[in-house]
C-alpha cells in the first residue's frame, strides 16, 4: 500500500483509476523497482547516491507502467518487458537530471533537484550514466528494433529540448512550434515506452502502432496538463515550484492562448516579462489572472482532452479487457488530475 | 592534404607515424566524415551548429581510426566498420560537450569551447544528442554485440568521470585510482573502439582480445601524455590551456609524484593551491618547477612507455603487416609527440 501512496503522490484525488492499472501491473512493477536498485549501483559512491535522490522521490513511474502495460495487453509471456521498463524509466530519469541542470530548477518531485545538493557537474555526468545503463539493459533484451525505436526516441526527446531552449522569451511562438516541441521532448518517449512494450511481446505491426499513437497522445495531454498546472497548480500537490515556466521564460500554450487574445498592455505585460525577463513577485499574480481572464487553462485542458481522446480511440484495437479499460481510465485521470 | 594537415594539427612534428595509419585508413575516413556532417544534421539548426563547432575544429579522429584499422587488420571487407567508427567519435564528440561543461574549460582544440558561445544548456543537450546518434549508428550495423561493448564502455566512462570530481582538490589521491579513473574516462573507449572493430569484422575471440588490450593501453598512454602535456606543452601546439588541470585541482600523475617527493614547505604549497584552492598567476609557474625539480615528467612519460610497450606487444597475435606495423608506430608517436 505504501507503493500505491508513493505512486498517487501528485494526484489531486487518488481515483481508482491509475489504482486499476497499477494493480495490473503491480507485480511486474516490482521487479522493475528492484532491477532500477541494482542497476544504479556503481563502485562509484556518488552516482547511487544521487541517482537514488531522484529514483526514491515518489515519481509516478508513468513510462515504465504504460511498457509493462502495453507488453500486456499485447499477451506477453515473457520477462524482457521487466529490462525494457527499466532502461525506459532510465532514460526518464537521465533527461530529469540534465533539464534539471539547463532549466536551473530548484525543486524537483518536491525535493532540492540533484545539481542544488550536488552542483551541475555530478547531475550530467549521471544523468550520462543511467543513459548508458538504460542501453545496456535494452541490450540485454536481445531485441534490435527495441533498441531502434528508444535511440531514436533518445535524439528526438534532445531535439525538442533545444528546440524548447530557442524558444525561450521568444513571444512569437505558435501553438503548432509549441505541440511540435511537446510532441519531442515529452510524448515521444511515451510513445516509444508504448511501442516497444509491443515489440518486446512480439505482437504484430497494428497493435504496435496503436500502442505507439496512445503513448504519443497521452504524452501529449500530459504535458499540456502540466503546463497548465504551472500556472493554475498548488506548489504542495505538484512536488515543484508554481510559476517556473515564467520565471524561465517558457512560453508555454497557456501563455500562448492568453497572449493570442491580449490588448496591448497585456502584451506589452508579456513582453516585459517574458521577452525583457523583467519580473517582479507581483508580475506572477498578474500573469495567472491574464490566463484566467482569457480562459487559457481551460482552452489548454480542452486541448489536452482532445489528445486523451484520440489516445483511447486508437486502443481500439484491441478487445475490451481490464487493462485496455485501465489504459482508458489513465489517459481520464491524466486530464481530470488537473480539476 | 588538407585533410592531413587537418589532422596533424596539434602534433608537434608532423611525422611518417600517423600518417602511415592515416593512408591506410584515408578512403573510409573520408566515408566516416561524409556520414559524421550527415548525422550531425536536424531539423533544430542550432544542433549543427554547436555540433560542427566542435567536430570540424580538427579533432585528431584518432578513435574511429582505431575501429577503421582494427576492422581492417581483421581483413573485413564489409562496410559496417564506417557507421561503427561514427558511432565512436559521436561518444567521443558527447563526451568532449559534457567534459567542457563539467570541467568549465574556456579552450577546446583551440577554439572557445562549445559552452563559452552557447552556454551550457546546449551543450548539455546537443551532447545527448550525439550520444542518442551514436546508438542509432550501431543499432545500424545490426550487431548486439557492438551495441554491449560500446553502452558498457559509456557507463564506464561516466563513472570514471564521476570518480574524478571525487579526486578534485584531493591530493591524496595515489598513482593506483588515478590510474583507474584513466582506465575509466580514457582507455575504455579506446579499447572499446578496437574491439568493436574486431567485432563487427567477425573476427575471433583472440583478436578480439588483443585489439581491445592495444586500445586500453593505448589508451591509458595518451592521458598520461595528455596530463604531462598540461604542465609541459605550449599552449598552440596543444589547442587548449596549458595548467588547465593545475586551476581546476585536478589530481594527475605529475602533481601525484612530485607530491610523493615533496619537502613539507612543497607539499603546503600543493596543499595551499590544490585543496585550498588559493591560487596566483605565479602558482602554476611554481607547480612546474616543482614537477621539474622532481623529474616527475620524465617518470609521467616512462610510465605512458610502459603501456604503449603492453600496446604493441598485444598485436603479435597478428602477421606483420603494413596495418600492424602502422598501429605500432601510433601507439610510438603518442609518447614521442610529447618532445
Amino acid at each position: 500500500m505504501r507503493a500505491v501512496q508513493r505512486y498517487l503522490k501528485g494526484a489531486t484525488e487518488p481515483t481508482g483509476a491509475v489504482e486499476r492499472l497499477y494493480r495490473l501491473v503491480e507485480a511486474d512493477l516490482a521487479h522493475v523497482n528492484a532491477l532500477i536498485l541494482e542497476r544504479m549501483r556503481s563502485d562509484v559512491p556518488l552516482i547511487p547516491e544521487l541517482a537514488g535522490h531522484l529514483v526514491n522521490s515518489g515519481g509516478k513511474r508513468l513510462r515504465p507502467m504504460l511498457t509493462l502495460a502495453a507488453a500486456q495487453i499485447c499477451g506477453y509471456q515473457g520477462l524482457g518487458h521487466i529490462r525494457l521498463a527499466t532502461a525506459v524509466e532510465f532514460i526518464h530519469t537521465a533527461t530529469l537530471l540534465h533539464d534539471d541542470v539547463v532549466d536551473e530548477s530548484d525543486l524537483r518531485r518536491g525535493k532540492a533537484a540533484a545539481h542544488v545538493i550536488w552542483g551541475n557537474a555530478p547531475s550530467v555526468l549521471v544523468g550520462d550514466f543511467l543513459f548508458s545503463r538504460s542501453f545496456q539493459l535494452m541490450v540485454e533484451t536481445g531485441s534490435l528494433r527495441v533498441l531502434n525505436i528508444l535511440s531514436n526516441a533518445s535524439a528526438v526527446i534532445a531535439e525538442g529540448e533545444v528546440m524548447q531552449l530557442g524558444t525561450k522569451g521568444n513571444i512569437g511562438v505558435t501553438e503548432d512550434t509549441y505541440l511540435k516541441i511537446v510532441a519531442s521532448k515529452t510524448a515521444a518517449l511515451f510513445a516509444a515506452a508504448a511501442e516497444s512494450g509491443a515489440v518486446v511481446a512480439q505482437s504484430d505491426g497494428l497493435r504496435e502502432m496503436a500502442l505507439k499513437t496512445y503513448g504519443h497522445n497521452l504524452g501529449i495531454a500530459f504535458q499540456l496538463v502540466d503546463d497548465a498546472l504551472d500556472y493554475s497548480g498548488r506548489e504542495a500537490m505538484m512536488g515543484k515550484a508554481v510559476g517556473d515556466d515564467f520565471r524561465e521564460g517558457k512560453l508555454t500554450l497557456p501563455v500562448i492562448l492568453a497572449l493570442g487574445k491580449a490588448s496591448s498592455e497585456e502584451a506589452d505585460f508579456w513582453r516585459r516579462t517574458m521577452v525583457q525577463h523583467d519580473q517582479s513577485d507581483a508580475d506572477l499574480t498578474h500573469a495567472i489572472h491574464l490566463i484566467d481572464k482569457h480562459h487559457a487553462i481551460g482552452a489548454t485542458l480542452s486541448r489536452a482532452r482532445q489528445f486523451t481522446e484520440e489516445a483511447c480511440r486508437a486502443l481500439n484495437v484491441f478487445p475490451d479487457s481490464p487493462m485496455r479499460r485501465a489504459l482508458n481510465d489513465l489517459a481520464e485521470f491524466c486530464v481530470s488530475r488537473a480539476y
